[in-house]
C-alpha cells in the first residue's frame, strides 16, 4: 500500500483511531502510520483498548526493522511517561524513526510538548499539525476532560416536527421511532454515564441501559436533590445491570439515602445554589473525579436548559420525529427562563444529518464563545 | 425524441405541467404529450397561464396533422365545459387522436368523468391511473379546492433546535438565515394568500410581501377578531403594493372597521365562535370564495395550533435554524391545549430535506385520517 501524500497518511492514522473510541476512554483515541521516504505503508495501528498498547508500539511492531530511518505518522503527540505501557516517545527513539508527523500536541498535563521535546533531543525530527483540526475533534471528549476535569456531555433529545419532547401530560412514548431509539442505545454503549434529571426518571421510569450492550456500560446518573428516587424503580430494580449514582443535596432525608445506597445506589451529595438546585460545577468535576470523559444527558428540558445556562453542553444530538403533538404547555428541549432575543449566530456547527427511519438524526457541536 | 415506455411519457407531461404552477391558478396544473406508436414525440404543452390555451390545446397544435392516429398523454382528464377557452375533449377528437392516457380524472364537478365519456363516445381509446399518485400531488391544492371549496394551506414556521418561534420576549428576529428566508419569498410568491394572525401582526410588524416579486401577488390575510391591525402597520402603509383581507367579528368596532376600509383594506366579518374566536370553516370557505387556492400560514403558534385543531392544515414547511434560545414562555409553533399523547405514526409523509444555508428546510404533507 502506498499513499500519494501526507495529508492521506494521517487521514488514514485518524481513521485507525477512530476505531478505538468507546474501548479506549479515558484515555485518547489514537492511530499512528509508519511510511518510507516514497510514502508506502511499513506499519500502522491504533490504541484498541484501555490498558492495552499505544497506536505507536502496534505501529513499531508491525514495521519491525524497517521501522528504522522511516518518517512516523500519528495523531497525537506520543506520550513520555511511564503508564499502564511504557513510554512511546522512548520505543519511537529505540527504533531509529528518522521523522515523526504529529496531528495534534496532548493537552494533558503530563505530556504537553515534553514528548516532542524528548523526540527533538534525540535528533529527530518534528513536525505537529497536520490534520490538526480533525484530531482535535475525535479527541474532544478526551481534550475537554484533561483541560477542565469534565466530562464532555453529548445532550439528547427527541423532538416533534412543532419542538415537544413530551404531550402535556409528560407522556414522551414514543416521539421518534425503532431506528432512532436503537442509535440511542449504541451511544449509550459508548457512554461512561447516561444522565437524567428527577423529574424524566419520576415520568419515565427508564431503564437508560445501553441494549444490546456496547463497549462499555454507563453509570446511570440521576440529578435529585430531594433523593425522590423511587426504590420501585426501574434503576434501582437493575441495579445489578449497570451502577446508579445519585447526586443529591446534604439536605436531602438519611433515611432514604440509607435505604437507596443499601439497595446499591451510590450517593454523591453536593450543595445547593440559591436557586435551590445542585451547582452544575460541583456535579460535573464529580464525574470527571470518576474519570468519564462522556456523558449522555437524556434530558429533561429543565436539565438542558440549566445545562446550556453554564456552556456545559459540548454536542446536540437531535432526533426530529415527523409528529405534531401542539401545547403550550407541553415540555420542550430547552425549558428554564430562556434568552431575550434570538441569537444572531449559529450556537450550532459541524452539522450531520442521517435519516433514520422516519425521522432526521442531526449532530451538531455547540460553539464555544 | 423518443420516450421508452408509457411511464417516461407521463413523467415528462408532469414534469411540463409543474411549470404552470403559480401561473394557472385557480386552474389545475396540466400537461400533454403526444406520441406515436413507437413512443416518438410529436407535440407537447402544457397550461401556462389562467386564461390562455390548455395543455392539451397546446400539444395538438404541436404536433398539427401527426395527431391523427396518435395517442395523447394528458396529467388530467380533458375538459369538456366552455370555460375561458374550448372543450379541450372536443379539440382532442377533431384532431383524429385515437388514444388517450389519463393520469387523474378531474374531480372538478363540472367535468369529473363527463370528459372521458365524451372521448369514449367518439370511439377514442382511454386508459386513467398511469402516474395518478403523483398527478393528485402535483395539484393536490387544485383538488382541495374543488372539492371542499377551501384553499390548500402551507403553515411554514421556522423553528431553533430547541423547538422555539421566538424567544421568551416574542423577539423572532432572525430565526433563520437569509437562504431560508429567500426560499419563504419565493413562496410567498405562488400564493393567492398569506395568513397571519394579529398578534404576529403586533409583535414583528411584518409586510407579508414577495420580495423579489413571483408571479402570483398574495393578499396579505390578517384574522383579527377585534381589529386591532393599526393603522400605522407596514401592512396597512404598503396597501398599494398588496391587498390587506381583516378577517374579524361581527362585533368588532365599527369606527375602527370604517378607518381600515378607507385606508384600502378589505373587511371580511364572521360571527365567532363559543371561545370567542373566528371560524376556520367561515374562513376557509370565504376564502375559496375568493378563488384562492394556495394560502401560506405564518403563524403564530395560537393560529397554526387552532389550523391543525379542524385539520386544515395540508403541508408543513419547517426551517430549523441551528441555534438555541430556551425559555419555558418561549412560543413553540403548535400552542393551544395540545394533545394528551403522542401520536402512535407519523402526521408527516413524503418529507423533503434541503440544505439551505445554515438552516435545514423540511417539507412534509399532513396524513389524513
Amino acid at each position: 500500500m502506498k499513499f500519494d501524500n501526507p495529508t492521506q497518511v494521517m487521514q488514514y492514522a485518524i481513521n485507525l483511531a477512530q476505531k478505538g473510541l468507546g474501548y479506549v476512554e479515558p484515555n485518547p483515541a489514537v492511530g499512528s502510520v509508519i511510511v518510507d521516504d516514497g510514502l508506502n505503508l511499513l506499519g500502522a495501528g491504533y490504541h484498541e483498548k484501555y490498558g492495552e498498547a499505544h497506536a505507536e508500539i502496534n505501529a513499531l511492531r508491525q514495521a519491525g526493522d524497517a521501522a528504522r530511518g522511516a518518517t512516523l505518522y500519528v495523531t497525537l503527540e506520543p506520550c513520555c511517561h511511564q503508564g499502564k505501557t511504557g513510554p512511546c516517545a522512548e520505543a519511537v527513539i529505540q527504533a531509529g524513526i528518522s521523522r515523526v508527523v504529529i496531528a495534534q500536541e496532548d493537552p494533558a498535563e503530563w505530556v504537553a510538548g515534553k514528548g516532542i521535546a524528548q523526540l527533538k533531543q534525540a535528533g529527530i525530527e518534528v513536525e505537529v499539525g497536520l490534520l490538526g483540526e480533525e484530531a482535535r475533534q475525535l479527541n474532544a471528549p478526551f481534550i475537554k476532560q484533561v483541560t477542565t476535569k469534565q466530562p464532555y456531555l453529548l445532550a439528547k433529545w427527541a423532538m416533534t416536527w412543532d419542538g415537544k419532547l413530551a404531550a402535556r401530560t409528560g407522556s414522551s412514548q414514543w416521539i421518534s421511532g425503532p431506528e432512532s431509539r436503537s442509535i440511542v442505545h449504541q451511544l449509550r454503549g459508548c457512554m461512561d454515564g447516561v444522565l437524567v434529571g428527577a423529574g424524566t426518571v419520576a415520568a419515565d421510569d427508564p431503564l437508560l441501559t445501553a441494549r444490546p450492550a456496547g463497549p462499555r456500560t454507563a453509570t446511570r446518573i440521576v440529578i435529585d436533590s430531594r433523593a425522590s428516587l423511587s426504590l420501585d424503580s426501574q434503576l434501582v430494580q437493575t441495579i445489578t445491570q449497570a451502577p446508579v449514582l445519585l447526586c443529591t443535596s446534604e439536605s436531602a432525608p438519611a433515611e432514604k439515602l440509607k435505604q437507596l445506597r443499601d439497595a446499591g445506589v451510590d450517593i454523591w451529595q453536593g450543595k445547593l445554589t440559591e436557586e435551590g438546585r445542585l451547582d452544575w460545577n460541583e456535579v460535573l468535576l464529580e464525574l470527571g473525579r470518576r474519570e468519564m470523559t462522556n456523558v449522555l444527558v437524556e434530558g429533561g428540558g429543565a436539565i438542558f436548559a440549566s445545562l446550556h445556562e453554564v456552556s456545559a453542553i459540548d454536542e446536540v444530538h437531535l432526533f426530529l420525529a415527523p409528529k405534531l403533538v401542539g401545547g403550550r404547555d407541553a415540555i420542550t428541549p430547552l425549558e428554564g427562563e430562556g434568552l431575550p432575543a434570538i441569537p444572531q449566530q449559529a450556537d450550532l456547527r459541524d452539522i450531520q444529518i442521517e435519516i433514520t427511519g422516519d425521522d432526521i438524526y442531526l449532530r451538531g457541536r455547540l460553539q464555544r464563545p
